[in-house]
């Protein structure tokens, strides 16, 4: 993308309404605008971020043999009424009464709709065990939403739901979601910490919630610090395999948000109990039948028996894990995207723009990077150098190529790691292979 | 994907709900169910096709130069009463009242939010011209919802926005989305033409739908003949040159829906004339400053005087076209998907599941093809052939690869067009090259 054309709406000064950094950071960097409270626009660098975090977690659900449908905003209330959640969601909800005087409102979750889908097309135990997730926009109506899209009220969302004829395979299945969330966000760049959980108003009795860790973050967390040296199931992870050493191993030593922190903990792991802040990006719950019974979704056994199934349900903040990720890589310069969501990996600075030999082998290099699946930016504007690498360092790209007469007359480029600071001359007709590699 | 795994209830008989084909194949071919009246549950085949569509729509928009950005779905009321459009749009819209009191809607377009965007971010000629897009969700509370997701209340739409400091290159805006629409629905395997329109409630003085041509369409329309064999602009079309030509070469001729047909055209054109049946599947709009002035959005110009933006909105139903595109593309056995859009490109039925070889060789034809890129998936059940075969045409995957016995004795297999029928023998060696030439 060339800059001069790009719809990227940077600001030079902090909004004084942004309190914390990743709001502030994703306003500056052009990222996203609001439309309402706790509503937000997404800008064109922001949903490119939004649009890598979403397929990473897509990959990953995938992989572990989840499979994606995609259930409406939109819900009818008689669903809500049947699980009894309609009353206890309180004005969270937001109810909606449609033109013909029907109560439907805007999911805020989607137990109750996957339930009935599956109640509707599974009838035999031949049809289970399934998975399914789906990514879609949901709404809830905060009292007071603050923190950008932190804690806004229409944010994305992947929710998974698994359904098995007993515990054993139900739990199964909630430890192919614990395994695909830890490299999910090992993908993405960030350390999650899986910790004990209350089951809150989705209810169960076995639940974990994910938090990435950040000195920003919203939650005290205490860790046993070897936790955080675990090793992460690598690509040749077999999800049909038994996943229980894996949970058992990353559940082994002490982990828990300060709610759930116990008295005691300090003095007993003495200096390997670490203190840090986390933000919570994803959660998964075992339930049973809190569902599948009040809304009658049974199978048949073997025996011709009914049986109520066994249900889960896994939650990845999509929105919110940028405002995580950005907490927990960002500088005074600005944002620090890992690799792997990053909007472009690589941007081109031209030191001189209207030098002919610089916007010459400037715009060479765009289009040979692109064309060799680099996703590069080009600050092709007339603004002065200075501004340039602030601008650049603000949105945070990996890989800064700087191009200028001094360097040209060596036929070499500076190319400068946003993260580490680090420079290297690297030979013009070396780039392109020096990135698509 | 294996079927025996996948999550695809299909349906023998037709359901009784279901007044129009596509509405019938999509519920048979297990793609959607309905959730409340005229909004739908995807299930993982019919988000296979919904998201192929959106991609070459995506695709098509960014080479003319439109950039993508999300508006949420939950829109202020102030931006339409600004507008003016609040109290006209009536009861189509779905009015909420969130747990302030505060009235809100669920956006059934989008001019009023991403003016407001474009009026925040843009102040100067310089930031112009720009073509903005986005996928997003809708809503329209229509009277009576019908046709299943043809005349649904959720749907999904593209609706891309361009934004102008005068008349000329405003029209050259709606030229490139023209010259777009020609291409995205000759990508999507449709016959789409373009006829002069009415603006409609979104106002405007020049605008053309387009209609994809369908025996089982919506509307009658009247088409010269000659336009049918129109060429579609190539992949060399240059967005940045006059694209005057091709719209003048297209717009030359005939072409009106039974609304717009006037009298006296059929003894004038005689067999020129073509009378036939479409859906409409775009509409593209110039309306000049209908929601800039009203809404403030304005530009200084070089001379520092305030100008009004020119302004046009280009839309595509997403989740429509595939109705369309069923309705355009099938038989009495099921679905004939055009191969850009169909969830798997390749069907392989294993003629006697439990025969080792049989097995042996449909698991790694399929692992192979997967592997090469052919989307890929195999009826590893237990059903009788002729149930598979039935089911492999229901759904309407492009290419069956047939694997029995005695096929295997000669090494080969029995490969069938599902839209011509034609079948060929192909030594089982070849396949994958053949699928992933």
């Amino acid at each position: 993308m060339r800059l001069s054309q790009y719809f990227l709406p940077t600001l030079k000064e902090n909004p004084s309404e942004a309190q914390i950094v990743s709001h502030r950071l994703m306003l500056r960097a052009g990222m996203i605008r609001q439309s309402s409270a706790g509503i937000y626009n997404w800008l064109p660098l922001g949903l490119r971020v939004l649009r890598k975090i979403e397929q990473i977690v897509r990959e990953e659900q995938d992989l572990a043999g989840c499979q994606e449908v995609l259930m409406p905003t939109i819900q009818p209330s008689e669903l809500w009424q049947k699980s009894g959640r309609y009353d206890d969601y309180g004005k969270e909800m937001l109810r909606i009464t449609d033109r013909h005087g029907r109560d439907m409102l805007y999911g805020p979750t989607n137990e109750e709709a996957i339930t009935d889908v599956v109640k509707m097309e599974c009838q035999s135990y031949k049809d289970m065990p399934k998975m399914l997730y789906h990514i879609q926009w949901k709404f809830r109506d905060e009292v007071r939403p603050r923190f950008g899209i932190m804690r806004g009220r229409e944010f994305l969302m992947k929710d998974s739901y698994s359904f098995d004829i007993d515990y054993e395979s139900s739990k199964a299945a909630y430890n192919k979601m614990f395994v695909a969330y830890l490299r999910t966000f090992n993908r993405l760049g960030v350390k999650a910490i899986p910790m004990r959980a209350d089951t809150g108003p989705i209810g169960g009795d076995l639940s974990h919630e994910f938090l990435v860790l950040a000195d920003t973050g919203e939650s005290g967390v205490f860790v046993h610090k070897d936790v955080l040296d675990f090793d992460i199931p690598g690509d040749d992870v077999d999800y049909n395999e038994d996943l229980q050493p894996i949970v058992d191993k990353w559940t082994s030593l002490y982990a828990a948000t300060d709610e759930k922190h116990e008295e005691g903990v300090e003095a007993e792991l003495g200096d390997d109990l670490l203190a840090a802040r986390g933000i919570e990006v994803g959660h998964i719950f075992h339930f049973g039948t809190k569902y599948s019974k009040p809304m009658g979704a049974t199978v048949t056994d073997q025996n011709g028996t009914e049986i109520d199934l066994q249900m889960g349900s896994y939650g990845i903040g999509v929105s919110r894990l940028i405002g995580a990720i950005i907490e927990a890589s960002h500088d005074d310069d600005g944002i620090i995207w890992p690799e792997s969501v990053a909007p472009f990996t690589v941007g081109i600075i031209n030191l001189k723009t209207g030098d002919e030999t610089c916007d010459e082998t400037c715009d060479r290099l765009y289009k040979e990077l692109n064309a060799a699946g680099v996703e590069t930016l080009i600050d092709d504007t007339a603004e002065r150098a200075g501004g340039k690498f602030k601008n650049m360092d603000l949105i945070g790209i990996p890989w800064h190529v700087v191009i200028g007469p001094r360097g040209l007359k060596n036929g070499v480029a500076e190319v400068k790691n946003r993260k580490s600071g680090e420079k290297q001359e690297i030979a013009i007709t070396d780039l392109v292979a020096h990135f698509s590699k």
